[in-house]
């Protein structure tokens, strides 16, 4: 007699687990969410000695394939990063519930009356690379505004995302809560993906968080609906009126804090009247944290040693220890350069002038506009969001650093009494 | 010497016009707005006398290529409908400008101030079939919200939609605005569709609005983010406790007051406990207007002369004088069909009961959710947005009429002393 297997569940029954699970999660109470979110939150740190052994694995693997630094350290866990999630885990469970808030509503002149509430959107699809500290910030934000959600993690950080949704999902069977709610589909490598980008009526909404690549990708496949997060040529524009001190820090703190990360400042502008006073203080703080600079012809005759920067500069995302600088005449070319080359993420203005802070604020068209402020500020946590999904840098339904309102849709309730339409 | 031909621009070169425009339409005032859609208001009935011979000739076109009535009647206009789109237009007029509005903001503990504001997407475009009041909506709800608007109208209504996009421009340029803020591609037929859809970079958001095959083309083949809108598949569940008198009325009206459009009743599910009391005054009623019925087994038990319903009307969106009759164990039954047929569009419960009602509009996922209406009420006009760019069934950005605000993104403004992320 054949011994009698146990299939794994295949792609589409984890699916309809996922749908089923999300009718159950969008009826569950506050303080159920919360309780869940604390039973994760104990779990992370409880269970230091499964996850930091996975991460090990994963990281020897990584090295043995040439991963570069930058990768591996967003790979890398530690007992203080998991302190860290652990602590994002818990603010997101102090934070208010998004879900039933009343958004607006009135009454009509027939006597109806109206109201938009915010309701979880269902079933949330996560792709994205080898971080494993996204798979806890996604699940947790998804968790507190009632949504289900699907993670597909870099292959690169599986063995330590398949001890984290591990113990996500028994902490979600513990408080009562179906822990189907959170599920990876990593075991179906390749294709998992592609199947998620496809799966329209089982996924409400399918989020890319990584390279340009894998969103582009993303972006032009998928039949689910999708909010792009997004690549970061991020400006500063350092205008005639800046302080020198705080251009000095703004400009390194932007660049050099974590260069690998989306809101890390690419393209530094200076003002003409400027250039030759700034230039050089802003450049030594630099390359005392080992900056590279490719800098245009009038930023070369004030500065030596100045790599020539070439028109593809103007539209790289160096992620790594290079900036590209460039000498303009003034707010609106600054402005029309962003206009040109920017990914619409972080842009700042060091001034002091209040009439171009404003026009800057008003006029140029990114996720975030900041004054006299480092772009690193870009961040849900920041914010105090408690973590992000990702950061859109699309205009449609959520646009910056997205946390628990931008998981959420709405629908309108209508209580009548009996009226038709005449 | 040759002839000097002055080209027509291409499409490329009218969507970086849009562009241009969209950014004087940023930073118009709400004054300027206003005097620009009282401009368009007073235009439409002055040039009547030639807006309605241009309709008067893509209707003898439509006769001539045997368009169906309900599709004649959406593409006719007359004088009192000329008047209902300038009131329509005046209404938007006096609506609250969305664009400036800080919907969230706060004080970092670092001093940092951060506040979420409305702006418009930019450039919207929209698809849609031979319904001239919809060129006047949609460019009058784009104008109000800042936005440029790319229109693709159906070939059917071409002569018409020249007019009006002729006049609308005029109006424009009147009151300084740039007319290229309006703009038709329908010269350039079916390829001008299939590359706006492709137009990343030059459109923000894409509107289909139409059949389900259009919207379902749209949504599948669009590189540019989409709002789907939608096909409804209706549903009027009667309760145990329902009014006699109001589901004979509500029926009535959901089915019949004008069945071709999309928040017209396509099933009726009634609770088995009233069917035998309730089905022969409702479905009298809709007889007396032509209504022919579609029943289960139970329904032609108890009312005579009814056509079997199979499998497949469940899920048709008849759009005419036809509706779906099936009789139910209760309000879970009820649910259970229509999360399994339901568009997710509009369902509304006649109940005297309360519990009943309450669960129906929490657990019932759709756009609106009614109880004691008629599911006409789904309709922007109807909810006080003056028009609507259309009723949308996805969970992304929108849900249900969608208004001034729905035609809105946002972005953070930032403002700081010089803080650095430490």
């Amino acid at each position: 007699m054949p011994e009698i297997a146990v299939a794994a569940p295949t792609f589409v029954e984890k699916l309809e687990a996922s749908r089923a699970a999300s009718r159950v999660l969008a009826a569950a109470t506050t303080e159920q969410k919360n309780r869940a979110l604390h039973a994760i939150g104990a779990a992370i740190l409880r269970n230091a000695d499964r996850v930091l052994p996975a991460n090990e694995l994963d990281l020897a693997n990584a090295r043995e394939n040439g991963m570069s630094e930058g990768m591996q350290d967003r790979l890398r866990l530690d007992y203080r990063r998991l302190e860290a999630l652990e602590a994002a885990v818990l603010q997101i469970a102090s934070l208010d519930d998004p879900i039933g808030e009343t958004i607006r509503g009135n009454q009509l002149p027939n006597g109806l009356r109206i109201s938009q509430v915010r309701v979880p959107f269902g079933v949330v699809g996560a792709i994205y690379e080898a971080r494993p500290n996204v798979t806890i910030d996604i699940a947790a934000l998804a968790l507190k505004s009632g949504n289900a959600v699907v993670l597909r993690g870099g292959s690169a950080a599986e063995n330590t995302n398949r001890v984290l949704v591990e113990l996500l999902q028994f902490a979600l069977e513990e408080e009562g809560l179906p822990p189907e709610a959170i599920q990876t589909i990593d075991e179906f490598g390749r294709d998992g993906a592609k199947d998620l980008m496809q799966a329209r009526g089982y996924v409400d909404v399918l989020i890319p968080r990584g390279s340009a690549e894998l969103i582009n990708t993303v972006v032009t496949e998928s039949k689910v609906p999708v909010i792009e997060t997004g690549a970061g040529v991020v400006h500063v524009y350092l205008d005639e009126s800046a302080d020198e001190a705080a251009a000095v820090e703004i400009v390194h703190n932007s660049k050099v804090q974590r260069p690998s990360v989306c809101n890390a400042l690419e393209t530094l502008l200076v003002h003409e009247a400027v250039a030759a006073q700034l230039l050089p203080p802003v450049i030594r703080r630099l390359r005392e944290s080992g900056v590279v600079i490719h800098g245009d012809e009038r930023t070369r005759a004030i500065v030596a040693d100045v790599v020539p920067a070439t028109e593809e500069d103007w539209s790289t995302e160096y992620m790594s220890l290079d900036l590209a600088v460039r000498v303009v005449a003034g707010l609106d070319e600054a402005m029309d350069h962003i206009h040109r080359y920017s990914t619409h993420h972080t842009e700042s203005i060091i001034t002091n002038d209040l009439a171009r802070a404003e026009r800057f604020l008003a006029e140029v068209d990114s996720a975030v506009v900041m004054v006299n402020a480092s772009t690193r500020f870009t961040d849900g946590g920041e914010f105090g969001f408690g973590a992000e999904v990702g950061i859109s840098t699309q205009k449609l339904h959520a646009r910056g650093p997205m946390g628990l309102p931008e998981l959420t849709s709405t629908k309108w309730v209508v209580r009548g009494s009996g009226q038709v339409r005449g």
